[in-house]
């Protein structure tokens, strides 16, 4: 397991001590668990037609993006060996690292079928373990930092990927089928509070050290906590009338965890989990008033769930926010130090968003073969193309 | 942390020994915030054209009123020091203060603007917190207590904030957007659902002695289920053709979990939990069928997810449960011992009605005030009135 | 508790041990109701007009269910003392085997009233504790594997039950009705999420040693991810077009954790757990599409929600897995070994379909009497038989 030695060297017995670590792994799993198959199941099912695919396409990625992800980390980490171990601590990360998958798929849902998802999902897994190899083995970073530039690497992959499935869209036809509905949105609001409130888990899966984890824990609770008052609150101000749109709101409240992942076990007074929470909200509304019209239009990028201003920008921000914290707390103490932490800090971030736009153009490119069968645009988000359905179903 | 000093004198290493307590507290934490994030969001969704509402509002006072009981909470205890000191138990604290706005609004709901539910959130903690500290401190009641008065207390003050709302109330257009709806029910069943799962954590979230946390838990569940199953027998045979009202038993299965509350670890037969459990169920269906066309038509209340027979009546039960249990157990041991606690048990009881009545009366008289901005009664029970919709997403 | 006594022996103060085995044990409890409370619930609430009777029916057989059978396990097991004592350990149990009335309750659903599903629900805790007593006590079974036989047990009794009472079935009518909506679909998919995501605290909740706990979550969490990549790849294979079912998704990517059930802490390999989901699921999807067709409609069982091919084929074949497992494993070491444990093996699994068969059969015959009212068969699968409605939601 991941616990550190000085555990094992404790008074109790090593049965008692046995069943406490395989207890606490399972828990931390149980909990990224319903995090991935639950709240993005259903974080992403507000589309009024499709709803079905959402949910049960998300649990075929993560199924397959765990047992994949756990290959591949068997294969990195223990090339060296004849045989791959595999511990609960295993699938935990690899459970991390399938999060990759449902990230991107929010992009590209609706626009893509089966087959091409269970590629994508292949080429991201590999992709991301290997960038997170690389920042372990060459520069040195900590599971937890190089795990928290997830949703940069994932909104650019899907980004790129919905890029190239999105170019013979159907301005009209899409507006139809992309609506939400009542009760479909009230499935994506439990998503999103299955997120928000699993959240401080995630931040903390990978730290071990007591206080760390109770950082981390703390903070990433105060960053969300302070994103839901904003988000719901930028949304109502931003409008004329002071109407609140439930799309942004499931995508912003989210966006204070993402911000606050990278750094929220080193900060240490509240105010500052805070304030990176309230930034995350604020740009993450901004991000969805703006970037449709502005940067999605003028791209050709249809980003079907929002991924970029709800997982990209917050964790852009959130990447800088580590590298001014890192600069701040060793100012006083080495020059030296500081010069290589920013160099560290700033190429894993950077490395994350690159990996993440070239494989995300490959895939991309890959997906659009004729292999792929990929579906008419007509057929674009509709449940019908892949579903069975009772005749008198296909209503509501 | 909250776990008493002989934890932290026993043979573990100071390391694994924090491990343990972050990781406990937080757990705790969880299960409340899943309670008050999920359960009371959900709970109050059947509302056939204010879904939205329920569920985003429910999570905005949550985060708000989080915020906002940890710094009263630090002022109130803290205050001789300079800086406030803010632990996971202050959060796991503030979060269970902040379920009294969530139950006063389940009163409100449907009425009160954004703007008014806020101020109402702001005021409510922070007389909630103060009753506390003075339970606490001048009644020298344990937290777990005073805590479990919170039902008591946010019922009252919110039907007293419903009651200044509901004056200018129409009746038919009212019953017209007042109604449930299918799926809508069945939302309200999955937030029923978590609170009644998690409820043995809510009850036994203060307790730190291992034999009062089982007692607790064991006692919450046998009340849980003895009132679960009254209630949707009695709701069946209350009424002449044998139907069940799906509204009551959203309402009704929780009332066991609410009256055992005071008293649940101090129960020592499951005998006695399950009699608790069947009299607030039954008291809980009857409040459900008498209270609409008596108490709430003659006073002018309109109690929006009937939090009195919800939350009200069950918690005096307990509240008075726990005086008999007490005179009960003391009653062959000193006669100065009984009149003591019997005072302070009336005392803490009578306390939370009055400051739920006197600061619910003020707050709605507040709220009335015309820089709230108070919605038309036209209004009312309309998510329109507050979310954008798209065009084809008003129909359900 | 159920904690062997070595824990009790080791160097913790007696305090933190008691907090730490209270704790733990309600965790196990946790995830096990909010396993059969919301996972069964929801489950079956795929139904277009029934989704109110399969979640509140649910949760009412479970509240009465876990406290018979905490009374019926104290009966048969302390029969000697004249206290029957109940820890929380005993709730755990007893709601594994109250889960036992929820699995044949989906064979029954919409054919049952409330009077005849009480009845139901006595007579099969009944039947099942006892079984569960004499495999203990007389084959001298562990809790584990005799437990692990719940879902073939159920399944035949539910099966038996449904076939005495669907005789007079109406095809066409029950057609329309029997439809699935497609938010109603939503819900039994989270319903079946919450059930695939705790499925491994249910495999693990019996088993105490460390290593054997940890195989149990580690195979059943493979398994399932096994089953549920199968269920969706084969369901979209099976089809000519290549539309997937979603009924059948609900039911098989489940199958993976039952069949694992009886050998999950036995399996050392990932390979094999994979290989026993990747059967079950092509199992389950085999029984969905050729079951209903041709072994129910000779049979003349109307299975409402498949339970056959969702818990009892894939339980045969997790019976006959274990067989196969202790063969092979025992077979280098004795000979007289082998033929007991396949003796007990065998016995055990043939008990549990053969009790579950005749008291489903003598069952059936008591729900049939006239004393239980039973409902009409042209309302059958019909909330208003049951439910008040509000004038409007009638539609959705």
């Amino acid at each position: 397991m991941t616990l550190p030695h000085r555990i094992r060297r404790s008074s109790r017995g090593p049965f008692e001590q046995l069943l406490w670590t395989v207890w606490s792994v399972f828990r931390v799993l149980q909990d990224v668990t319903i995090m991935v198959a639950l709240g993005f199941g259903f974080l992403n099912s507000s589309l009024r037609r499709y709803g079905w695919s959402s949910v049960a396409f998300n649990l075929f990625l993560l199924a397959l993006g765990v047992q994949w992800a756990v290959l591949m980390d068997g294969f990195l980490e223990q090339s060296f060996r004849k045989k791959v171990v595999i511990k609960l601590s295993s699938i935990k990360l690899a459970t991390m690292s399938a999060m990759s998958v449902l990230i991107s798929a929010g992009a590209v849902l609706g626009k893509a079928n089966l087959l091409q998802l269970t590629l994508m999902a292949l080429v991201e897994v590999t992709v991301f373990v290997t960038m997170r190899m690389i920042d372990r083995q060459h520069l040195s970073m900590d599971g937890h930092l190089s795990m928290m530039h997830i949703h940069v690497f994932a909104t650019y992959f899907g980004l790129m990927v919905a890029w190239s499935l999105s170019r013979c869209l159907n301005e009209r036809v899409m507006e139809e089928k992309n609506q939400t509905a009542k009760s479909s949105s009230l499935f994506a609001m439990l998503g999103t509070l299955f997120l928000w409130m699993f959240w401080p888990s995630f931040n903390s899966a990978l730290l071990d050290v007591p206080k760390e984890r109770k950082n981390a824990v703390f903070n990433t609770y105060y960053a969300l906590a302070a994103s839901a008052v904003t988000a719901i609150s930028m949304s109502a101000l931003a409008r004329p009338r002071g109407k609140i749109n439930m799309t942004h709101i499931h995508n912003a409240i989210l966006a204070g965890g993402v911000a606050v992942g990278p750094s929220c076990h080193l900060i240490t007074t509240p105010w500052l989990a805070m304030l990176l929470g309230f930034m995350a909200g604020l740009i993450s509304i901004g991000g969805a008033l703006c970037l449709p019209a502005n940067f999605n239009h003028v791209l050709g990028i249809h980003d079907t769930c929002g991924v970029h201003y709800t997982f990209g920008l917050p964790g852009l921000l959130g990447g800088i926010a580590y590298i001014l914290l890192i600069i701040y707390e060793v100012s006083w103490i080495k020059k030296s130090v500081i010069s290589y932490q920013l160099f560290v800090g700033t190429g894993t971030l950077s490395l994350a968003v690159a990996s993440g736009l070239i494989a995300g153009v490959l895939t991309g490119l890959v997906l659009n073969l004729k292999i792929c069968k990929a579906p008419h645009a007509a057929k674009y988000f509709d449940d019908q193309a892949f579903w069975e359905f009772p005749h008198l179903a296909i209503g509501f």
